[in-house]
């Protein structure tokens, strides 16, 4: 269990993949100077394009089994074949240091963190349908036929638990779906346990 | 105890008088249609252009009385020597029927409503500092000298119990604290809690 007094806040981003996260994460981190992304370690193999450091640590199984042993992550899980998880100290470092920290994890990453860290928010991006969903995943043009199918197959899991999240939002329409993201963001730094420092300076001007 | 299910919500608005709520609140309900003021009830005369029904209900300390008796109000409170309360029968009306509801409230009357409808959402109102409060209570023109030195004398009172609603917002500029208040209200609209229907919607298409 992690403190509930870290100056910074943790905010994790769940769903399907092809729901639209990557695209939704990247805006927020671009228009919040307040906002950093989580760098997850991962043994899947980079993506075109894709930065070791950026986009994710990418690590062969042993290290990662290594990284296990050590408890060094906060949570981590097997998805669709490959290992993710979430390295503590960097985060902690993060929030220690006054940042918001966005997360992009799995249902079963969610829940542990929420286990870890009471004030962390958790927000469930769903496709509007699955053939959205579908339609996005072959546009996207990553993955192979059988990984589509394994992602959909999946995606249905998810949504079953879509409402163990404290937020859901649907991107059936980028635009409106980013607002809903900041709205969350925005009103969660406004709560009242977040903002004690400011409540104190205030009172003193009474 | 009312229900925790009714499709509508409450969020009730809190703060010393001259914080700017009124200003707040009216243009909270002008820019969104899903959301309606609550009327309240009070003994204290009407300001100019106070309109009975729309503002609040004006009504005399014998009826006020009778209403207490019969349980009519979720909460009320004597308050600068006048009795405001917030009618049940109102607002359980409003919140069946699906609308939001706004409650302006003083801080003994929010957290009984807190008690009574445990999803409604509290917001503290807070002016930056006591000059402020004061030249706008005296701007505003509609009290006495001395009314005017006890709200400051209560002001105090209420900024100290701040921390106890669930959001703080400062009223140093009007924009920004409207839009605070809105995105309070918008990302409200996205717990997953409120989102049952819209939830069990989306797993049918998948």
């Amino acid at each position: 269990m992690l403190s509930f007094t870290y100056p910074g806040n943790l905010y994790m981003v769940i769903g399907p993949s092809g729901a639209g996260k990557s695209t939704l994460l990247k805006r927020l981190i671009a228009q919040d100077e307040h906002l950093s992304f989580s760098v997850s370690h991962t043994t899947r193999a980079p993506r075109a394009g894709e930065v070791h450091g950026k986009d994710y640590y990418f690590v062969d199984r042993d290290l990662f089994r290594s990284m296990i042993d050590e408890d060094a992550f906060l949570e981590w899980a097997e998805v669709h074949g490959n290992l993710y998880g979430t390295s503590k100290a960097h985060i902690v470092a993060q929030l220690e240091a006054g940042e918001d920290v966005l997360v992009d994890v799995d249902v079963q990453g969610a829940l542990l963190l929420k286990e870890q860290l009471a004030s962390a928010v958790s927000i469930f991006v769903a496709p509007p349908h699955a053939a959205a969903l579908r339609a996005r995943l072959e546009a996207r043009g990553k993955d192979a036929a059988d990984v589509i199918e394994r992602r959909l197959l999946n995606a249905r899991g998810e949504m079953q638990q879509m409402t163990k999240f404290d937020y859901l939002v649907v991107n059936d329409d980028l635009d409106r779906c980013y607002r809903d993201l900041a709205a969350v963001v925005a009103a969660d730094r406004l709560r009242s346990f977040r903002r004690r420092a400011l409540a104190s300076d205030l009172l003193e001007h009474f």
